[in-house]
């Protein structure tokens, strides 16, 4: 038998075509559970909940959205140890700090913010022109389907991530679908979802869950005419595809998909901190066995005396480190194939490049390099993302060729420059960063692009193929709700007909709202 | 000879594939004046150019920005009279109100206003996390292609209406593509346009303009690697094949394309003021020969005892009131076209329906009229657009069949919904305007949805395929602008490298920010 699926408010025997069981990475075994992959009955069953849930939705008052998050985030932290315990059984990730601490916090946390900001209402960017009597405000989308990654078994899982917390805080019922890697984990927290759904007496498919189902039917589902939005984390490949078939059928779809992370180190900052650069570049690539979406996959440096010195230290660290273990055989063997393929574009292996011996996920920890002009010869085939414990050198030839180099890049989610406190490296940095800002979604300075704090001012996104719409991020609360809403105007509606938000009354006192053209949180004042 | 073209800060004789004269509608003749279709040639010249215009807008204050904005506004106001002349000459449209009062000062006023938003900041959305040092704005996305349509020669120009002034303002360079049936009154804008971008000090191609090019060089352009995004207003048939280009290559576009704009008239309400409702309506549909975006294309009754009677009043206006010159040939042609397909999907034509003899290019006002059997029978069809002075009446059985014939609608730019002031309608409405809501950008009350202020709570969108996307409008500044922006995040930037926007000082002390989660216009205090 395999596990239920959640849809309209029961766990019921899913309508399967087949089973699937997660692994344990550790060991390269099954684990004992077999959830199902659905058939398109299970899907069209849950889109239909889904659009009836988002009706209902829309009348509720927004305390019971925030209800609903806080208890949420509240059952996830009681039950914090049995899903850091499954988590990490079915993805290998270190317990402590990564899962009990940093992303169990982080997605509690993700999950209180959205209820402070479905309660607060200024992320709907209120706005009333009192004159014309005309009023406007982001607004729910209808059901979103959320596809979660395999590389944060919480903090992005599809039923329970940053994607799930957006959407519902703007007031949308969710489909989630599970990633395969991870079924448990996400199962656990569903169990809890429920119930949640009913102390804030939600509708009951405010929240569906479904383990798997066919490409074929995925790419149906974010298509569907009962759909509002999707929002996606994972491979360019099935982010293209699913791009492709939402963007036919003119359904907003957010995705997050690969992205190198540049890393632009230049010779002052080189030769006055290498050292510690090289610390934080190898914490940055090996954290997590590389398995961030802003895992920088690329550092750019500048041939000079020193970049060999540099290179060394780099290699040092990449050997003397243990290399961990990979998300799944899938990964492992993913991984595999990058680095053979940027090894036959010319990219030369200066640690690691090989499957560590045994039954678990991992591969060695992996340092490459290619010269400006081997990265010339063939920029796109050495942009292919190694998504793992791996990283790419280049060395330009010279401050010129590295602007040639950042030219040839694809949209990414972010970029970074070190650069000399002292000035040495300003002229560098005025030629470099403008090319890179125009490609990256977050551009740093003197600082490596993993960590990804949940706080208004970030920007989880960037220019495509990085993302599908450079004007959105996936983090960050408020901007991330607004993905999925659509733009919603009252024109002369009768006052007792608009939504509490745009009626004459700020309804909390607190919510900031554009009236004639200011920012206030005052009532409108009554017409003479 | 045929026109030049506007090109890197010149007018220079087109690479031209062919020429082509716009007509005088009131006669069906062709103008004197050659334009030409643009090579591939002119259009990679205005993609490098506005590429390299766009960089260096960026680092150009924005106090520019909005001198060449009123500066233009300016010189468009002088020029009023010969602008209008030619206009009305290539559209047919009245000079008087329409063009020299109603359209143009909404041109001039619209670039004043988007002067404004530029100088101001705020439409940036700037957001800033102290304790992170973690700072975001919406900046320019790059070139902007911006294609108007033929039914607002000025307030939709490309080179001079609502999507012009909003890329323009946001920071971008545009390539402008005039509509082939009015060329003339474009190139009398741009022509202005030139020496305002002079007097502002502005990278000399960031406005160009090209007249027009074969369809697949068009499509070629939304989607080439240079461009930052594209605005689109004009035929769904059109649209969507930019769309699916654009989409291809992961270029945002804006595009406003078909929407049938239903009216649902209540029955108190016609039962008090079915007169004054007639009036409206007919208003509505034949004001500008019924070639607005936002003409009602679709009115829908409940049957009862009043409905022949207001049929047969509306059927009184349309027959007595003239009927207008159309915007083209080809407008009534297609016209000719839609009836002709509603008719043969069982649309009975109560007025109207047949060209009016002579020359000029004109459609006697037609009415036509289906059950809400008929309707349902065939609701695709049904839908066709009747760009023109035409319309069709349902009539539906009751207010379940309005309902189920409600949720047939395709995405649209606006819904109203007229009803009894007394109460008598509140329980059809409740019925009916929520699956309306979700249909439309804009939702009405006891209002025709024809006009479309230019004002901040504005939604001139909707969800698709009345646009591409239903999160944003291309009326109402700020949140148009925001369609030309993406999202650049800086992470512990260095001060003196981020944006004015984002730096400690609030540069004009009036700029709205989120700084630490609070909407406010001061500075940020000094770190301790």
């Amino acid at each position: 038998m395999s596990r239920p699926v959640l849809l309209a408010g029961q766990w019921r025997p899913a309508r399967e075509t087949g089973t699937f069981h997660a692994e344990d990475p550790s060991t390269g075994s099954p684990l004992s559970d077999a959830y199902p992959t659905s058939h398109w009955d299970d899907c069209d069953a849950a889109l239909t909940a889904s659009a009836d849930a988002a009706i209902e939705l829309r009348n509720l008052p927004v305390e019971r959205i925030g209800r609903f998050l806080n208890s949420y985030a509240a059952r996830i932290e009681e039950s914090a140890a049995a899903i850091v315990d499954l988590a990490h059984q079915e993805t290998a990730l270190p317990k402590t700090p990564r899962l009990a601490t940093i992303e169990m916090g982080r997605t509690i946390n993700q999950l209180r913010q959205a209820a402070t900001a479905a309660l607060d209402g200024s992320w709907s960017l209120p706005t009333i022109d009192t004159k014309l009597n005309i009023r406007s405000r982001h607004g729910p989308i209808g059901p979103v389907v959320v596809i979660g990654p395999n590389n944060f078994p919480l903090a992005f899982n599809g039923v329970a991530g940053g994607d799930f917390a957006a959407a519902i805080a703007a007031g949308n019922s969710v489909i989630a679908k599970a990633h395969p890697s991870h079924p448990g984990t996400t199962r656990l927290m569903a169990e809890l979802a429920l119930p949640a759904v009913r102390e804030a007496e939600l509708p009951s498919a405010t929240v569906q869950l479904i383990y798997h189902m066919s490409r074929e039917d995925g790419l149906r589902m974010v298509g569907d005419a009962r759909v509002g939005a999707a929002g996606f984390t994972g491979s360019r490949l099935a982010g293209l595809a699913l791009k492709k078939a939402a963007d036919a059928a003119g359904k907003p779809i957010y995705l997050e998909m690969s992205s190198l992370n540049p890393v632009v180190a230049l010779p002052g900052a080189l030769a006055t901190r290498g050292d510690k650069i090289a610390d934080e570049f190898a914490d940055s690539c090996l954290a997590a066995t590389g398995q961030f979406c802003t895992k920088p996959g690329l550092l750019l440096i500048i041939a000079d005396d020193q970049s060999d010195g540099f290179l060394a230290k780099l290699r040092q660290r990449f050997t003397d480190r243990p290399s961990g273990t990979l998300l799944s055989t899938a990964v492992a063997r993913s991984l595999g194939a990058s680095l053979k393929t940027l090894a036959g574009a010319g990219a030369e292996v200066l640690a690691g490049g090989s499957p560590v011996s045994g039954t678990a996920c991992r591969y060695t920890n992996t340092l490459l390099r290619t010269s400006g002009d081997g990265f010339l010869a063939d920029p796109e085939t050495l942009q292919t993302e190694a998504f793992g414990n791996a990283t790419l050198v280049v060395v330009a030839r010279d401050l010129d060729q590295a602007r040639v180099l950042l030219e040839k890049l694809d949209g990414q989610l972010t970029g970074s420059v070190y650069s000399d406190t002292q000035g040495s490296d300003d002229q560098a940095y005025a030629t470099l960063a403008p090319i890179l800002r125009r490609r990256v979604g977050r551009l740093l300075n003197d600082k490596m692009p993993t960590g990804v704090a949940v706080s208004p001012a970030m920007n989880h996104g960037g220019p495509y193929p990085a993302t599908g719409h450079s004007g959105f991020t996936s983090v960050g609360i408020p901007a991330s709700m607004r993905r999925f809403s659509q733009l919603e105007c009252y024109d002369n509606v009768r006052p007792n007909r608009l939504p509490i938000v745009l009626q004459d009354r700020n309804p909390n006192g607190q919510v900031q709202r554009l009236i004639d053209g200011s920012w206030s949180a005052a009532d409108v004042a009554p017409r003479a």
